[in-house]
Parts: C-alpha cells; sequence; structure tokens
C-alpha cells in the first residue's frame, strides 16, 4: 500500500465535503473526497430542499447555481396555520430576503457534476474508513476503495464532513455532545401532484403538527408528525392523506391528493458537538451538529460551515496564514447555536405534546403573538432566512 | 341573620378586589369587600413592585397615584447578565415605554385608605366565606364576620378577587385548569442597603438565576434561584449574599450588602382557570391564574383583569348592556396567556437546569440573541412594559 500526498482530506460527499472540495480547488488547493456510499446512493436520496439567500448567494458565487438559478422557486414568506386560521408572514416585507426551494439531491448532483468535470478525485463505495495522526503535521485517511484497495492519504488537514453516523467526529478527543430527543418523528411523503399551495405552510393542529412543502412544480412534500418509534409500515396512503386533510383543513381551500412516491420516518434530535476542530481534523456540516428540521436548518448550517471553513483553509494552506483556521470553531458555533436555538424554537412551538394542554395554550399564544407583533415577525423572518445576528 | 344587599360582593382585599371596589364606586357602583386576613396582614406583605405603564395609567386616572407619583422610581430599562457580561436593555429607546417601580404593598394601602375614606364598606378578618346561587340573578355572598356574626349579602353580581388560595375559584364548575410546575424557587430577601444599581439586573448563572431588583432608594430587593422545596433555615443571611456575590459578579462592580430584613421562598408555578366567569360570579387576578414572576406581571395582569372587568359591570348594572360583561373572559384570556408565555419564556431563558448541558447553550444563544437582534429585544420590551398585541 503506497502513501498518497494531498492537501486536504476530505470524507463525505454530501454537500459539506463536495461544496469544500470545490471551494478549495476555485483558490488553488487540492483535495481528495471519499464516501461510503455510491454516487447513486447520493444523487438519489431524499433530503432537505429549502436555502437561504445567503447559500444560494455562496453556491452562486462559486459558479454552482446555472440550473438552480432556473429550477429554484424563490418563496416570498411562509403560512403559519393554527386555530383554523393561515396566516402569512411576508419575508420580503419583513426582512427584504426569501428563501429559494431547491432540493439538497439536486445540489449533490450539481456538485458532483463539477466535480468531475473539473478532474476531481470522487472516491466513491469505500469502506473501512479512518483518520490517524490528526495531532501531527500529517494526519492521515485510510480507506478501502471500491476495487478493494487499501489505500493511505497523507494530508494536510483533514475534514470530517461525513454526516452525524460518519466517523470523523470519533477521532474528536474529549468531545462535548450537547444533545436532546424529542418524543415525535416527522413522516416524509414526496408526492406526484402539484403543490396546493404558492408557498410552505407549517400548520399547528391538536393531532400533530403538519408540514406542506413544494418540491417542484408537479412534485409536492409533505410530513406529518408521528409519535417517536413510529413504523412507516403502519401508515397506509390512505391514512397518510386522511390526517393531511384533517390537519391543513381550511374553508375554502383544497389539498390535492397524487400517487406517493417514496415515503419515510425520520426522527427529530438536536444534537451539537463541540470541539468542531482538534489539531488537524476539521468538522463540518452534520458530523458535528444535528437540527430538527422544522426550521429547515441542516443544509444551511452544512453550507454555512464550509463558507467558513473553506478560506480558513485556504488562508492557512496557500497563505500561511493560520488565524482564521483557529478560529473557525467558535465562529461556526456561533451560528450553529442561533440556528440550534431557532430549530428547538419552532419545533416546541409547533409540535402537538399529548396530555400537556398548557404547552398547547402556550403555543397557541406564542403564534397568534407571531402573527400579531411585527417585531416578533421579524424574528422569525430573520431566523428562518439566516439573517439573524448570531 | 338578615340579608343585606349590594350590587357587587368582592372577596378579597388585594389590589385587584380594592381597584374593582374603587372603580364601580367612580361610576356609581356599590360593593361590599370582605377579606380573610387583617387590614394590617394586607398592608404588610411583602409581593410584586413592578408596574407597567399601563398599570401606572390606570391608577392615576382612577386618581390613586398621590404617592405613587412621588415615590415610584421610573425605570427605562434592564439589565440582562449572562457569560460574564451585562447587557442593557433600553425600554424607551426600544418600545418607548417605561416601568416604575412601587412596591405592591404601597398600593394596598393607598387602596385601603381611599376606599375608607370614601365610606366603603371592608371586612377584614372574616371566616368561613362562601358562595351561593352564582347562576341565579341573585348571587348570595356568606361569611362570618370579624365580631362572629354569619352575615349573608344578596348581590347583582359576585367578583373572585382572592387569589389563588380563594375559595372563587371553585364555585366555577366544569373549570378547565392548565398548569406547569417548575423545579425551583425563588429565594427572596428585602435587605436595608441602596441598591448597588439603578436599574434590575436579570443574571444567568451556572448555579442558577439571580434579580436584583429595587424597592425604594434605601431598600434593595433581591432574589436566588433555589431547588424547588428548599427550606429557608439553611439559608444563612451569610450564605444568602455569598450566592448573590457570585452570581451577579462582574469587574469593577460591586454588590453592596446590608442588614436583611426579611426572607422568604416562594414557588414557581403557572396556572389559568377557565372560564374566568360563570354565571354571576367573575374572576380577576391570582384568583384565576398565576405567572412565575421572572416576568414581573402578577400585579400587572391583576390590575389589567380589574380595568376590564369594572367597566363591563359598570355597562351591564348600570347601563343594562351585557356585552363587555360577556366577553370579559376571552379579552382577559388573551392578555393573561399572552402574560403566561412571556413569563414562562423569561423562566426558561434564565434558571439554571441542572444536569442539563444542551439547554444552557440554548439560554446562552437566546440571551445572546435577544441582546444582539434589535427586533427579539423590542419582543421583549414590548411584553416587559406591557405594550406587546395579546
Amino acid at each position: 500500500m503506497g502513501v498518497e500526498r494531498t492537501q486536504v482530506g476530505i470524507i463525505g460527499a454530501g454537500p459539506a465535503g463536495l461544496l469544500l472540495s470545490h471551494l478549495l480547488a476555485l483558490a488553488g488547493i487540492e483535495s481528495v473526497v471519499v464516501e461510503l456510499r455510491s454516487r447513486q446512493h447520493c444523487e438519489q436520496r431524499q433530503r432537505a430542499g429549502l436555502l437561504e439567500a445567503g447559500t444560494v448567494a455562496t453556491l452562486r458565487d462559486a459558479g454552482l447555481a446555472k440550473r438552480l438559478d432556473v429550477e429554484g422557486i424563490e418563496h416570498g414568506g411562509i403560512y403559519l396555520q393554527y386555530a383554523g386560521e393561515r396566516h402569512h408572514l411576508d419575508f420580503r416585507d419583513l426582512v427584504d430576503r426569501t428563501v429559494t426551494i431547491y432540493a439538497q439531491t439536486e445540489i449533490v448532483k450539481d456538485l458532483i457534476a463539477a466535480r468531475l468535470a473539473a478532474g476531481q478525485r470522487i472516491d466513491f463505495s469505500i469502506t473501512d474508513t479512518s483518520v490517524s495522526d490528526v495531532d501531527s503535521s500529517r494526519p492521515v485517511l485510510r480507506y478501502v476503495d471500491e476495487a478493494g484497495a487499501a489505500r493511505a492519504v497523507e494530508c494536510d488537514v483533514i475534514a470530517g464532513c461525513d454526516g452525524f453516523h460518519g466517523i470523523s467526529r470519533a477521532a474528536v478527543p474529549d468531545v462535548v455532545a450537547y444533545e436532546r430527543a424529542y418524543p415525535f418523528s416527522w413522516l416524509g411523503i414526496i408526492a406526484d401532484v402539484a403543490p396546493s399551495t404558492d408557498e410552505l405552510i407549517y400548520a399547528h393542529h391538536p393531532d400533530g403538527f403538519a408540514l406542506h412543502s413544494v418540491r417542484t412544480p408537479h412534485v409536492s412534500r409533505l410530513y406529518l408528525q408521528v409519535p417517536a418509534g413510529e413504523a412507516i409500515g403502519s401508515w397506509s396512503d390512505e391514512r397518510i392523506w386522511e390526517n393531511l386533510q384533517k390537519r391543513f383543513a381550511l374553508p375554502g381551500w383544497t389539498l390535492r391528493e397524487g400517487p406517493i412516491r417514496e415515503k419515510a420516518i425520520t426522527p427529530m434530535r438536536s444534537f451539537v458537538s463541540t470541539p468542531m476542530r482538534y489539531g488537524r481534523l476539521f468538522l463540518a456540516g452534520d458530523a458535528a451538529h444535528i437540527v430538527p428540521p422544522t426550521g429547515a436548518k441542516g443544509l444551511n448550517l452544512a453550507v454555512s460551515d464550509v463558507a467558513l471553513l473553506a478560506p480558513a483553509l485556504v488562508a492557512w494552506l496557500r497563505d500561511g496564514d493560520p488565524s482564521l483556521a483557529d478560529t473557525y470553531p467558535e465562529r461556526a458555533l456561533r451560528r450553529v447555536w442561533r440556528a440550534t436555538h431557532f430549530s428547538w424554537w419552532m419545533t416546541q412551538m409547533l409540535h402537538a405534546v399529548p396530555g400537556d394542554a398548557f404547552n398547547t395554550q402556550l403555543q397557541l399564544s406564542q403564534l397568534r403573538y407571531v402573527t400579531a407583533s411585527r417585531p416578533a415577525a421579524v424574528t422569525l423572518a430573520e431566523n428562518y432566512t439566516g439573517s439573524a445576528p448570531a
């Protein structure tokens, strides 16, 4: 087994790892990207799909928005529904910002295409990934490639972009993790039917939260709060639509139904691991933190981590200035905690907690306040669009 | 036992009952006020002391602010302290409002003096209070007066202003109560020492929350978060000052100590009872709802209940229009829930929950946000000063 060399070894070909590789390459820094899954798997798994203006700007500035600028759907706000009323929050008016609907899976396709076109090496379908010597000046990334060959890549820096279940985080000793589990999950579906709404509907309902999201002009994304530990097998398509119809019901408005193409249940968790750097190992995205999806922050946080990490690594590896790399963990964590708090706040405001009638009344009071007080609406809008001070 | 007559039988000579009696009298409606405790007890018990501008306006409009206007201390904001920093929130700048320090016990003295001067009948030190026939047109208030005589007062309306432990609420059938207990209490002291601060300091600290309040230019009111169920006997004056010093510590700032005149531990509870009206029985103030003291809302809610109830009863009993009385419960509850939510929000942001490190980080992120984002600061300010839409 020969030892190869690169400047940055990147574990994970999700949005964080691929974008990091791309931004580094733009500044002349070379990298190797390795990924457990196949390319096909990476390009097909359904994840988030709502981009902050800052995320769009990062992708556009990096020359990655050609398709996004055509297919992305700009939203100027959201609807909050509760107690049988549907209220619009107008982000343009409140904070002069918008968000853009464009699925993570499309971003990953665009990134893989761009990287491969630039001659980037991405090793998919690897196994036995490990990192070592991260506290030395030459950390080593080891793995077995798709052909079964053991590889060792000596790096200046390793970036752990391998998600919540990845191996990177475990290489940081003395981790302090902050965590909260929620007693409910999201059942998400993708349905081949035109969305019944122009912008997302966040619905508070005694039976549980529901979200009507949009994937494309012809495809709807819908979610139902279900109890934690629920099995997807107990949710027939009929039962799903019945519950969606009930939770979104509004006089004069119709929820269109269509064939359900995919359905899955996702647990809800808040998780922040610190530090985000140990020696020459840097963590970014879900490898370091998870938010419940209520605030649509997961993908945006991954991009904002990388938007801080890439220039920090460029300054260090190309220009010899380690100061941005030194402050990366602290700067990233500020934004992580802002998003973590906001995601928790949206989650606790919208999800039913059976048996806690006090909580229900608190939620309704909070929802009334957010829709009645302009400064309260601005706090939601500035967090949702990613313009809140961190 | 002869049956007497009055228009409004008022149970409780706290701020709610006395103010109601006063406002009714101004409109020519007569009342009888009965109170379990002695006059001396009512005038001496230490309670809240922070008045919203609307509360001051209500008292002033009713001719009750002569002493308040001289002795009240106007505050234009509060300090939020966390992570070793003390930040000022300037309410004048944020919402063009102020609050006023003037102890509840002084308001009660002023109210009792004003009522007695006007020839109002207040029966102190009564026992065996009961109400009956509240769903008829002639409800009856029964009690045994200080001299031991059984009294029965036939009323047009009975107002239950007898606090959380009063008997009025139990006379409402089919009550739905919303409640949350908190796993901590407040240890409050009154100390004969000039306040060390010009405005209240709300301090987040790993050991627990602390509040430096102000009673008069020569008397300080200070609070420490302690575990629920804590006995006051285990808190010597020395231990109290030691903990206050630690939680408020800030370079260049000194907490002055002085003789502790009173100390007591108060449990923290959120409680809302509905409906606030049954037949001809109306509830106001703590009889219907309790908030944890973190938002300084208890006294202000009692006054705002009465500010709605008094004109409603005048319109009904003097002018024959029951519509305001019919909508009193709904209008009062909107404000009650706004204050209940705000009090919960302040409480969860500031109190330590031992063993929940995730919660601590959420709190710090939220505190940073409130002090960094103007709209977030406005939401705190408009709730604190009582100008938030309900």
